[in-house]
């Protein structure tokens, strides 16, 4: 298999991680993750435009423009012939020896750009019977609008669902809903669609503002709002979106379900418009 | 130079880590640091003892035991020959592919170990002058506890202390001071000693603890109490504490002098107490 190393295109095999990569020994370094569908990739100029202002906030400077990013990934997935799957890229601050907190000298030490696809179906019998959740308290930093690798938090998080037997993990900072460990998180109550809004303490996720907006589009009631845990126990739909994950219903939350337990007609709503979203940049999905 | 990967000590040039590691890409990982003194570790049991016990935290399973790591430790300074620096060791939760956000299987992917040396004297100088901090609100997770590698939040605090021409950033919730970006903090008022207590908010220092300890022998009054920024800048006297900075002063925060603006007498107790310290377990520092 093909990645990108820098600004190459190698086996993967010849990818060498020095120990003490910044990325290795301080989480200092941000990522993202495009999905391709056809073999064309969906939100392309989003995921890359989020990838250089999370670098920024970091004060990382990626080591090519977002065309030429955008040259790489393309040929990436072509060269390694992914129909339906995701791209994972990242970038650390790169090798700093010895070991320092303080950021390196940029002219001396380049930063280190990574990618790799994984082909990755779409699991339609899961978005039609949805996932179970688990609330867990948000224990991660106050700069989760960085989608940075420094996740520790986030798995942790999955695991403690994992642990009791759900899918995901829904946060919540002193009963207030933010996200789930690896996707935004959703309520429908009245036919109205509620999600938190952006800021410092959820990521501005790609297919979140997509649903927004086919949402707006079509008519439906959408708002930016927090809710809290005990107004999503009496949801009548609760779904997570990612850009794997699409608009996938959480049907039964901390073991308990949601309304009836089963996909919802709003959540089916929106499936369907990010599919015509997807069709409408990809072509028909095989 | 020689280098520790996995159980083995081997040349630094032979280690690869893969770009899947879950070290680099989810900062699923912990750490620790200890230091020698005449070719002799100073705390190596209680360096140790932490390393396992952020292991247990995040469910990770050290590869050996702890004997096991002393004698590999020990025979790592003795090939590098290091007299006076520290020896930094981190594990990972091993080469998780697909990348996933649960954890694997750790029968079916072992962790890794990496450990190197570096040559670090005593800045003598700096201890006696001090250094300048300014402050910064404490922007990381709720598990400060674990010496997790999930350490951007501390990089990018002592980037803003830095980028206003400090040393080190003084974490604040609030106004409440919790502590350095990579040091505990400590503030002495009318001969009383005062630092954060243990818990999810600040990291238990092992230095922090042979300070408390060495000076509660010495009859210091010494209280382990949270105060705030407004209390640390009416304090006679500010110091950071690391396995690296020993007892270091802080004389000015904010621009503004502590105190006199130079080392305290307090301070300059502590730190001799801990010399004293060090050279029961080293012998007389060269």
């Amino acid at each position: 298999m093909k990645v990108i190393w820098n600004n190459e295109i190698v086996e993967r095999s010849e990818v060498k991680i020095d120990m003490e990569d910044r990325g290795y020994q301080f989480a200092d370094g941000i990522y993202d993750v495009v999905r391709a569908y056809n073999g064309e990739f969906f939100t392309l100029n989003e995921h890359v435009d989020r990838l250089f202002s999370s670098a920024e906030k970091i004060d990382l400077v990626l080591p090519f423009t977002k065309e030429e990013l955008k040259q790489l990934l393309t040929k990436l997935i072509e060269v390694n012939n992914i129909d339906i799957g995701n791209i994972y890229m990242q970038l650390t601050r790169g090798i700093g020896i010895p070991r320092n907190h303080s950021y390196p000298d940029p002219e001396l030490v380049p930063s280190v750009f990574t990618a790799t696809t994984t082909i990755v179906p779409r699991d339609q019998e899961k978005m039609d019977r949805g996932m179970s959740a688990f609330t867990v308290p948000d224990m991660r930093w106050l700069r989760c609008d960085i989608k940075s690798i420094s996740l520790l938090g986030n798995i942790m998080a999955k695991h403690e669902a994992h642990k009791k037997g759900g899918d995901e993990a829904i946060l919540h900072r002193d009963g207030v809903v933010t996200e789930c460990s690896s996707s935004n998180v959703w309520m429908i109550k009245d036919n109205t669609i509620y999600t938190h809004p952006d800021g410092n303490l959820v990521l501005p996720g790609v297919t979140k503002i997509m649903l927004l907006k086919v949402a707006r589009e079509a008519g439906l009631s959408v708002k930016e709002e927090a809710f809290t845990i005990e107004d999503l126990k009496k949801a009548d739909e609760v779904f997570a979106s990612s850009t794997t994950m699409e608009a996938m219903p959480i049907t039964f939350i901390d073991g308990n379900p949601v309304g009836q337990g089963k996909r919802g007609s709003v959540v089916e709503r929106l499936q369907q418009l990010y599919v015509d979203a997807v069709e409408e940049q990809c072509g028909k999905i095989r």
